[in-house]
C-alpha cells in the first residue's frame, strides 16, 4: 500500500537508536551508566499527584477546553509572565501535551511550504525534522566556541536570511552544548527578527533550569512580544517528562489557531494532568529547588571527571543538565573510527552510554572538532563519578 | 504578522459554540440539560485510578517509547484483536493520546496533497477538517433513511471514487446518526476499498458501546487488514474522556510511521496512564457493563419522550449514545427558521441543549429533512425525562 510522499521528510531523534544500543548491552549483563537521555530520576511532588487525584474525586476526568482549562492558563500566565517581566494574558496561553507539540504547531503555524525556517546546529534534531516535513526549508546556524562558552555564530545568521526567509527558532540556554546568550547576543537575535519581520520561536525548556545567574526571554525585549512564541514546559524543574504538560505563549490570534489545532488533533490535554500543573505552580516549590540542588552536585561531579579525562574538556555550563564535552583528542588517543565508534567503544569498555553530537543533526561544513554529550539528569552523583571514573580509567589506559 | 496559508483549510468542531450558548444560557441563571457534548458523566474506575497512582509509586512518572509501552501495546493487541477475530501483533499497536490523533496521523500518512479520501457526512467533522487541512478533497458520502435504520448510499461511494481517490473513512456504529452497517454494507465497502485499492480508516470508537447484537470489524474481512486502520479509543466503554488514550492499528510499517510521528508531535503519551489503560483493559469489566445498562436506560427514556414529541421522530438505535431524530417537521410546528432558530428557541423555552445536523458536515445537495443530535451520555435519566418533556410540552403547545 502507497504512503505519502511527505513522510520522506520525517526525521526523528536518532537518539533512540543509542537507547536501544545501551538496553541491548544491559540485557546482556553488563553494567550500563545512561547519560544518553535527558530525562530526570526524580519522583513526582507529592502535593502533584494529591491534586491529580483530587481532581478525579471531584469528576474531572471529561473533555474540557482545546486551549486547556481557564484555571491552568491563568497559572501559566502569572509564573510565565512573573518570571519575565511580562504581563500575560490567559488568552495568550495554549495548554499543550508537553513542549514538543509547541514546535510542530508553531511550523504549521507559520511556515508555508518554500518557506525557510532558520534552526540551532547542533540542536534539538526535532526543529529539522519538523520544518522539513511540512515542506520548508531547514537553514541551520552554528554555534562558535569561545573561551566564554559557546556563542551563535551571529554572522552566519545574518548571511542565512533571505527574503524567504520566515522564522528563527532560538533556544537559549541550549540543548545540547549548554549554551547560555549574552544580552548582546539575545539583541541581536531581536533586531535581525524585526529588520526582516521573522517569528520567533524561542524554546525556553530549561529557562529555570539554572545555578547562577538569571534567565531572560527574547520575549520581553521591546518589539518581540507580538512575534515570539514561547514554549514552556513542565517537564523538566517539575520532573514531569511522562507527564506530557506544557504550553505555548503567544500573541492572541495564533493563541487562537493553536487552540483549534488541539481541538483539530488531540481534543484537549489529559484533564486532570492540568490540575495537577496548577499544583506544580501555585503550590509548595521547596522539591523543584531541590531537584536543581541536586543537579549541580551532579554538574559539578560530572565537570570534574571529564576534564580529568585525558583529551577531553568541557566548561563548566550555569545551566540545563548537559554537558557537551570536546573529546577531539580522546577520539585519537583511543583510536576510535570517528564518534560513533568512539561512542560504542566507552559502551562496552566502560557502560558509559551517550549521545554523539551527530545525534543532534548535520555536521556543518568545516567543523572539524568532535563533541558528545552527557545528560546528568537521569543517574545520581555516585552512579556519575563511577561511570565517568571508568570513562577517565579507560582512556587514560591507552 | 503572517500565518501560514494552510490555516485557511482548518475546520474544527462547531459544536463548541453550542457548549457556549447552553453556559450562557446557565450563567443567566436558567436551567440548563446538556445534550450537546458526546462526553460521560461517570467516574473513573477505582481499579484504574489505583493502578495509575502505583505507576507513579513506581516511579513510572518519565518519557516512555513513542509508539506505547509494550506492556499496553501487548494488552490492547489481546483486546482488540480478541474482540475481533483478529491475530493482532503488538507491532501492529501505536498508542495515541486518544482517538482523534489517529484520524490526524492517518491522513497524513496515506494521503498527498490534491488525493481524494471520501468520508461519511454528517459525520465527525474532524475528518472533512483533517482533510482538507492537509491539502487533501474531501468528498462526502450520504446515509439514507430507510425504516430498518440509515444506510451508506452505496450508489454514491461508487460514484465519487476517481483515479484520485486514496482512502474512505468509514464509520460503522456512527456518530452522529447511530447508523450501523448490515453484512452486506461493510462487505460492500470492503469491496469497493479492494477494488480501487484505498486505505480504509475504520472508526470504531463506539464499537463496544453496544445495547444489542454483536459488532464487527471491517479489518476481520478477507484482504481487509493490510489496507485498515483502526481507530481505537479508550474514551467511551472506560469513561476516559478526559484521560486521552487511544491507539491506531496499523500493518507494521505504518505503525513504524505513526511512531515517529509521535516521536515528532509529542514525545510519548502520558506514562502513567498508559499503566491506568492496561488495568482497564485486564481489570474487571463490571463498571463498563455497568455503564452500558445505564446508558440503555438513558436511551430508552429519551427514544420515548422524543417520540412523543409532534413532528419528531427516532428509531431506537443498538448502539452509541446518540439519537438522530428527525425534527422537519417539528420545526414547521414552532414555526422556527431552520435549525439553528430552532435549537435556540428549544434552549430558550426549556433549557435542552443539542447539536443539529449542520455541526456534522455541510448539508448535501437535494437533502430535505432536518434532524438534530441527542447526546444522552452526560446527564441521568431523570434530567433526561424532565428536559426532554419540557420540550415536548412546549412543542405540543403550538
Amino acid at each position: 500500500m502507497r504512503l505519502a510522499s511527505r513522510l520522506d521528510n520525517l526525521g526523528t531523534e536518532t537518539a533512540f537508536a543509542v537507547a536501544a544500543a545501551a538496553a541491548d548491552w544491559k540485557a546482556r549483563g553488563n553494567e550500563v551508566y545512561p547519560f544518553h537521555l535527558g530525562d530526570l530520576d526524580f519522583p513526582l511532588a507529592g502535593h502533584i499527584v494529591e491534586a491529580m487525584n483530587k481532581a478525579i474525586a471531584d469528576g474531572r476526568t471529561g473533555y474540557c477546553p482545546g486551549p486547556g482549562i481557564p484555571e491552568l492558563r491563568e497559572a501559566l500566565a502569572d509564573d510565565i509572565g512573573g518570571r519575565r517581566d511580562l504581563q500575560l494574558d490567559p488568552a495568550e496561553i495554549t495548554v499543550m501535551t508537553g513542549g514538543k507539540p509547541v514546535i510542530t504547531k508553531f511550523i504549521q503555524a507559520v511556515m508555508n511550504p518554500g518557506d525557510e525556517v532558520l534552526y540551532p546546529n547542533p540542536g534539538f534534531p526535532i526543529y529539522e525534522s519538523q520544518i522539513e516535513y511540512h515542506g520548508g526549508v531547514a537553514r541551520s546556524y552554528r554555534y562558535l566556541p569561545t573561551q566564554d562558552g559557546f556563542r551563535i555564530d551571529l554572522d552566519q545568521v545574518r548571511e542565512l536570511i533571505t527574503d524567504k526567509t520566515v522564522a528563527i527558532i532560538y533556544n537559549d540556554l541550549q540543548n545540547p552544548i549548554s549554551a547560555e546568550s549574552t544580552d548582546q547576543e539575545r539583541e541581536a537575535i531581536a533586531q535581525l527578527a524585526q529588520e526582516h519581520d521573522l517569528w520567533v520561536l524561542s524554546d525556553e525548556a530549561y529557562f529555570e533550569m539554572r545555578y547562577e545567574g538569571e534567565s531572560r526571554s527574547i520575549a520581553s525585549l521591546p518589539g518581540m512580544r507580538e512575534r515570539t512564541v514561547i514554549l514552556y514546559t513542565f517537564s523538566k524543574k517539575f520532573a514531569m517528562t511522562g507527564s506530557r504538560l506544557g504550553c505555548a505563549v503567544a500573541p492572541p490570534d495564533l493563541s487562537k489557531v493553536f487552540g483549534t489545532m488541539n481541538t483539530n488533533d488531540e481534543s484537549c490535554t489529559t484533564h486532570y494532568v492540568q490540575w495537577a500543573g496548577i499544583a506544580a505552580l501555585r503550590g509548595p516549590q521547596e522539591s523543584g529547588q531541590e531537584t536543581l540542588r541536586t543537579l549541580q552536585g551532579r554538574r559539578d561531579a560530572a565537570v570534574e571527571l571529564v576534564n580529568q579525562t585525558s583529551g577531553m574538556s568541557v566548561q563548566t555550563p550555569r545551566s540545563t543538565f548537559y554537558l557537551f564535552p570536546d573529546v577531539t583528542e580522546a577520539i585519537q588517543i583511543v583510536q576510535a573510527d570517528g564518534l560513533a565508534d568512539f561512542a560504542e567503544q566507552a559502551l562496552h569498555h566502560t557502560g558509559v552510554s551517550f549521545c554523539t553530537r551527530n545525534h543532534f543533526g548535520r555536521p556543518q561544513p568545516g567543523e572539524d572538532r568532535r563533541y558528545i554529550r552527557f545528560a546528568y539528569s537521569g543517574l545520581p552523583e555516585d552512579r556519575i563519578r563511577e561511570g565517568l571514573t571508568k570513562l577517565r580509567d579507560w582512556v587514560g589506559s591507552f
